[in-house]
């Protein structure tokens, strides 16, 4: 590949700073804390774009200019309501900058030269690529009930979907390694055609011909939901966290 | 000890959320990346309260009541001006909700007590305790120059203090383990006598009589100094953070 991705500056917001928002962190799924603790109206106080799990896992949201999709078992996406609930979710002000127009990438060497062209492997930022993918995985976690299932547990649980020359929007996260735990270091992507007849947690992807655009935070801002007893007493020294997180929610996961 | 703390209910602020301001990680020491990159300015705006330390570790940091105190390896406390620059520190507004008083206490043995009484060891906390400690054991990192060298090598340059019957205030922040790494796991606390004469990062001690306040904070906003060559360009996966972080800056060093 010798094409190049622009050098990305991040953009000052009217408040001096760059931030992503994150509801709850990954650990608390691995042990199955599943509880709805935030919902989506309180995620669109801060950003207009984003991506979550509903309570008891249930589907793959995804924020679009302000507008909440779930991608549930059947795979169509469906708007959902303001007090939807979710354990996990991430928000932020879309402000960002186009990069490149990029053809026939894989998802791996696409995730890998945005990093390259950021030179932050250090900090958190976002993706965005809209084009037609000639290749799109995805999942889908079927809604559990409570008592819930651990994250590794739940992994047999979900819905997988393929699709070709599908042309939507990539959304993603990417989180240093030194965050592994609180957030899932690497990407976190999701995915929403433009029909809004497919979706997901993108688990493998080869981009046909698309926009890449990315955005670096500057900062982090993590919400606990230290007001839910589940998550308050609950012992997570023994839940082994950045393997289950790993195995089970990397972006390595292919199967 | 049957003498018990009272139920901590955390406040609300004017915004509807408790905020933690943490610039830097404590996986930014281990390497060794000290750059001030931040001020006494800036994480002023983020509250009146806090500890930190300067660059090349240059003391340890302590504001109380908007003022910010710096004791080196003098031991003696100074005020710094807001353009001290710091590679880490943390700030939040002080809304602390009183605990108890205790007597003869050890360092311990009360923070074990003070998570206890909050109930919430997945939560960020400050605590404060004010009064007549009957032995207190500090320490003050020697300021390092550039090229800079790595936490544990640092650990053989540092003053350690001693004193007996020291009356001041004892500050500090209680961290979950899951996000050992982005924060130190457990306590972070710092020392300021009354007088001005005597403090540091507290490395033990024993607490005469004195009063118990803590805050619980449900969100975290982590700066990240995403401008600084040096951070944005290290490549952290060698440096076993989480073990360096522990044998460093732990609360159980007493050596
Ligand atoms: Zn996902
Ligand atoms: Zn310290």
């Amino acid at each position: 590949m010798t094409q190049s991705l622009a050098k990305n500056i991040h953009p000052i917001t009217e408040h001096g700073a760059n931030v992503l928002y994150q509801h709850g962190t990954l650990a608390l799924l691995v042990p199955g804390l599943l509880e709805g603790t935030t919902t989506i109206g309180e995620l669109l106080k801060h950003g207009d774009t984003g991506i979550g799990t509903g309570e008891g896992l249930d589907g793959e949201l995804i924020i679009l200019n302000g507008v909440a999709y779930k991608v549930g078992q059947s795979g169509v996406a469906e708007q959902v309501p303001d007090d939807f609930t979710m354990p996990f979710a991430n928000s932020h002000r879309a402000a960002f900058q186009y990069q490149c127009e990029r053809n026939d990438i894989g998802l791996e060497e696409l995730n890998d030269r945005i990093v390259e062209a950021n030179g932050r492997a250090n900090t958190f930022f976002s993706v965005k690529v809209h084009g037609t993918f000639s290749f799109m995985k995805t999942r889908a976690v079927i809604k559990q009930q409570a008592p819930y299932p651990t994250l590794l547990e739940v992994a047999d649980r979900q819905a997988i979907f393929l699709r070709h020359d599908v042309t939507g929007t990539m959304l993603g996260y990417f989180s240093p390694v030194m965050f592994h735990g609180a957030a899932v270091a690497g990407f976190h992507e999701h995915f929403l055609s433009d029909d809004h007849t497919f979706g997901g947690h993108v688990l493998d992807a080869v981009l046909g011909h698309g926009e890449i655009y990315s955005q670096v935070f500057d900062t982090l801002v993590t919400h606990l939901p230290v007001d839910d007893p589940g998550y308050r007493n609950h012992d997570f020294s023994q839940d082994n966290i950045a393997e289950a997180i790993t195995s089970a929610e990397g972006d390595t996961r292919t199967d």
